[in-house]
């Protein structure tokens, strides 16, 4: 039985799923999500996540509560397999596994990431919101620096950045003009830029969808991730979600990068911490 | 083939493993761990850690630089069989994969943890370190307030916490005298008590070994671990180490508790972040 999943946004095209067998899922990596000739890495975790949907998600468990994923070997276009595995189901939680493979230059089966993930409902949790943090304190996105700037056909013009809307505060986009800040922060706002609302999904791509921290830092050279375990604690209301990435620990040749992605009510829908080699700039 | 690891300490007796087969160890988990009649989650990372670095260690990367685990049912002393299995091996890091599985009441195996880590040589990283964090301000160890001061036999006597030299900043233990500060904080000074030196393994129990950080917000309840990640940045200089937990999105039923580990040279040796179940009362 092959069942076609929902493919209607440019995001649910990328996510979408054939089914091979109960655990085992067919879908593409398409050319527009690339950095360099790489896959973006939230978009394999919502990947990850959209085959556990219909996995470990489907007995009442409907939404990724957490997910870690690691990155084993880069993602390119083309075709891509998640088989996943159930770990463990419960009454009101279910964790599973993932494995995200493509097939390699000599044809043999090359994994890209493992995650492990546990999934809930999210409507079912209770009503309390006693969170402490602050939103990031963002000029309006019309007063923000568009991420989409760069000239077409530029080294700036990364096909990722086109499956968004991302305006960017104006004081974490010193490194875009020589003078980054190095604080180790930039923010902004973020939405899909096809229209699509943020869902559960979504925010697993939201988190890595921002420059590198590392930007902010004067390090123009990419930082690839090692690790990311993102926790998706709300849904998201519809409309702009904003996003602050930083780091406090740049050390050894590696850097963790928190991201917070917050939702157009001020919720605080979403946290990840990545671990991520330093660029060698 | 069974091969004795070393046991000196009380946390390498813990972390005692016998080999049964190339990736498959037993070890026992001991009642002067837990809390409650569950066995602390740290023990179980550090655990895992110490079977992998018996396998996908073994080759050039003796340290966990991440582990993530997911905690799927309470741990109980007793014996316990731990599963690996390498998912990459790469030239200067390491992935695998653990899980620790225990006998159930009627004899089936059970899962207690799902893990996924990746190792590396702390000493083979770069000497930068260009870290912005501030290690916390706590008074003199003896300025302190020991976490081991509950009377013998008590409901504050947990066998856990004597394993442990920990004292605790005053000013971050207000919810002992029925006055929690509301913050989200409790930070203080933390060894072994019988005088085992810090290494990266005992960073991956130190994460989890403070206080849960719900006490600060006036919940007297167990916060249970849904999962945690722990970076592992440097090899701890001997002596006192501190840590920090707080959180910042208490939320539905659910919180992110976030540990610095600092040593006793200022540098940031080890960060988690955990998500928990909020504690009911």
């Amino acid at each position: 039985m092959t069942t076609r999943l929902h493919a209607d946004s440019e995001l649910d095209q990328a996510l979408a799923l054939t089914r091979q067998d109960h655990a085992i899922f067919e879908g593409r990596l398409g050319e527009g999500w690339t950095i360099g000739h790489a896959v973006n890495g939230g978009v394999l975790l919502a990947l990850a996540g959209r085959a556990l949907q219909e996995t470990i998600g489907t007995e009442g468990h409907p939404d990724p509560l957490v997910v870690s994923a690691y990155y084993l070997s880069a993602a390119v276009p083309g075709p891509a397999t998640v088989v996943t595995a159930e770990v463990r189901s419960g009454r009101t939680m279910a964790t599973g596994q993932a494995s995200i493979v493509q097939p390699g230059d000599d044809g043999r089966a090359v994994e890209r990431v493992r995650a492990l993930a546990t999934f809930g409902d999210l409507d079912g949790l209770p009503d309390d919101v006693r969170t402490s943090a602050e939103p990031p304190q963002l000029p309006a996105p019309d007063a923000c620096v568009s991420a989409d700037m760069a000239p077409k056909g530029s080294a700036g013009d990364l096909p990722f950045l086109h499956r968004f809307d991302m305006r960017l505060d104006p004081d974490t986009v010193g490194w875009a003009m020589g003078a980054p800040s190095h604080r180790g922060v930039i923010q902004g706002w973020l939405r899909m830029a096809d229209g699509r609302e943020p869902d559960p999904l979504m925010l697993l791509l939201a988190v890595d969808t921002l420059p590198p921290v590392t930007f902010d830092l004067g390090l123009a050279g990419w930082a690839p991730t090692l690790e990311l375990t993102a926790h998706v604690r709300a849904k998201p209301a519809p409309g702009w979600l904003r996003v602050r990435v930083s780091t406090r620990n740049f050390a050894g040749g590696l850097l963790e990068e928190d991201a917070e992605v917050w939702d157009s009510e001020d919720r605080l829908v979403a946290q990840s911490r990545q671990l991520a080699r330093a660029p060698k700039g």
